[in-house]
């Protein structure tokens, strides 16, 4: 039996007992797992220089290395995130529907784990933490398949929490990490129908999409983010201002900043030249459309690839258009339905842009930055889904459950 | 372009205009519908003959003729389900969560369409009316791929609902039917990423097995049913018979319905050979444990492939377990997770089997022919969801939505 598949069936025994443990359980073992990660700090910074040394002579570019590295800070900020975990309300057991039929049927809609859920992440040591405790809190056993290039911290971190558990109600067997660094135990775990309930990717969009083209277990999209912010004929100058500064400048690197900005001609002819100063000052890389260039000289042109391109970067495409409509048809074309704004004092075009545009998250003034788990004030978030299904935005502990219909009868046959 | 590729294009341009429509505009739809098809129901009984005779040339079986073929009765039944789908409240609009942060943003949580849906199913033209409507009720565009062997029927059937659709506020484009009786039809729809949000497969096992393994578009899995009775120590002798029998016997071929009855050894001692010549006189062909044939001399031996069949006719298996731990241990074995039924009297027991059975129905003295859309009350359904993201257990309307975060703000930017 391959890795994947024992350790996978290892973690569904445990489903059952899972779904069984109490709140309190569940954040005792949560707040027992954050001491252990303190404690033995000196143990998984040591393990992580393993990681990070190889990286180096592997010629690991310094910003993945930087996501990669741990230090005593880093560690006591993961372990706080459990700690947090522990405070959220546990969704578990919530009854969701009570129907009482004609014919004295008691059906009630209770929400349950999700079983076993199999995460595929990049480098972050820090993604091992957070999804273990977010699953372990909804009663679910996981299974993480890291990046190699964090083998040796994940490796400690789990040693760690499996230490941990073994104090707690929680079967240790329910954590569990794929250590075969070869790609094919990825491949392996998209296939494991049967014991895998569910596949959720965190990473860039090429992972993500190995993942979503390659699984015929279901998964949970957690897509690129091509947002949109569009400034209406009508928008207040210093907010359309501070917004897109916001929206794209704040942390360029993350799925909900800004990559285009569309503006309205009579808002540019006016305001056009100063936005794109206060980006030259940061500096933001502008790229824009002919009237753009024409309106600001360095400006660079944009491309139709440039449009569908996630920069994650200090880059932002501008394009200027004739009104909403002519928003409205762009952002249809290139938007990946992550976050998309509109910024305006027209309560009319405002409103229509909520209806019309196709996304999970819709902001009239204010930025697409606020598409964010803790922003909305759901806690933690295993991630953003950027699919139609299941959850769709930030995905809360509720994201990680589903439901069972409990029927109470005194003997009801179907006439 | 493909006809599949085409006609979801086609399909996805009107997704704007359905998101749109008010609750009026789509129930007025769903009554011109079932008006034409009862005016036009001479037309299609006669394509519906065509598809007859073929299947008749071709030697299709009687029972699949017979799920096949419209006459003007099976037609007003079929126009009577599109009322009823009017008569449903509409989901799309509703708010489900309303947040208000404390920097002032408002947050929305807003039930929409999905987008486009896909719904793949046998020579059941009767599929092709009630995916229609609880798609149009939920403002989603349908992309229809049904059994080449209605293929007459279902292009008169489409016929008769474009024609409808013209006097109504319902872009006729929302509703496409592939008439490509290739199987290649099937395959190229189920990779259709970005232009279909979701497919539903309806039908036989291996139709919904080849979805769910082929598909990279999201898929609902409505699945197989190989349901348990348990008849516990303790439970009343004439329930658990008119329980059992209407379990397996009420309607065997349909997926509720029971393959396995589980008997606890003092019940079977007391009672099993009445519950087995209640069987006999339906007569229900019995399959059981080397316990259960020892007192019941007319029952076959059982194998573990009978225990994992799903027989949809009327064969029973039986087996004697000692107690409620054997018997839940035999339905995580072999259940497909759909409905799953224990009669008992005690109280204990029967908590215990409701919080440890992993179903997506468990009943405590009912039959699990109850697991239903209109039994549960919700009204018409696309299907009973066997998997556990998005829905699980009978869809109603609401399983055919998606959510959308609408954010009011007064230009918030993220610190």
């Amino acid at each position: 039996m391959s890795e994947v598949v024992n350790k996978a069936a290892l973690a569904k025994e445990t489903a059952g007992v899972l779904a069984s443990l109490s709140t309190g359980q569940k954040n005792e073992a949560l707040l027992v797992m954050a001491e252990a990660l303190i404690r033995e700090a000196p143990a998984i910074i040591a393990a992580n220089s393993e990681d990070l040394e190889r990286g180096r002579l592997g010629g690991t570019p310094e910003s993945m290395l930087d996501r990669l590295a741990l230090d005593v800070g880093r560690i006591t900020s993961i372990a706080e995130g459990l700690r947090q975990i522990a405070e959220l309300p546990d969704p578990i057991g919530d009854n969701l529907e009570t129907i009482e039929r004609p014919n004295g049927l008691f059906i009630e809609k209770i929400r349950v784990p999700l079983g076993v859920i199999g995460i595929i992440y990049e480098a972050r040591p820090n993604v091992t933490v957070d999804a273990a405790g977010l699953c372990l809190k909804t009663g679910n056993a996981v299974v993480l398949r890291g990046g190699s290039s964090a083998l040796s911290s994940n490796r400690k971190i789990i040693e760690v929490l499996h230490r941990a558990l073994i104090e707690t109600a929680i079967p240790s067997q329910a954590l569990q990490l794929i250590e075969d660094p070869n790609r094919s135990s990825v491949d392996e775990m998209l296939k494991l129908n049967g014991l895998l309930d569910v596949i959720i990717p965190r990473g860039g969009s090429a992972l993500i999409q190995n993942v979503v083209l390659n699984a015929t277990v279901p998964v949970i999209e957690t897509g690129a983010g091509i947002c949109h912010t569009y400034l209406d004929a009508s928008a207040d100058r210093e907010m359309a201002l501070s917004i897109s500064l916001n929206a794209k400048a704040q942390r360029p690197s993350v799925c909900n900043s800004m990559e285009t900005l569309l503006v309205h001609r009579d808002f540019a002819a006016e305001h056009l030249l100063a936005v794109a100063e206060a980006f030259r000052e940061i500096p933001v890389e502008l790229r824009g459309c002919p009237e753009t260039v024409a309106r600001i000289p360095w400006a660079l042109p944009v491309s139709n690839e440039d449009f569908a391109t996630e920069y994650n970067d200090y880059i932002l495409n501008i394009k200027i258009v004739g009104g909403l409509d002519e928003a409205l048809q762009h952002i249809a074309e290139f938007s990946t339905r992550h976050s998309e704004c509109i910024v305006t004092a027209d309560a009319g075009n405002a409103e229509r842009f909520l209806q019309e545009v196709d996304a999970a998250a819709v902001y009239h003034n204010a930025s697409t930055r606020f598409t964010d788990g803790f922003e909305f004030g759901f806690g933690a978030e295993i991630g953003i889904s950027t699919q139609k299904l299941h959850a769709r935005g930030p995905m809360g502990l509720p994201a990680l459950t589903s439901t069972k219909y409990k029927i109470h009868g005194s003997g009801q046959i179907r006439g």
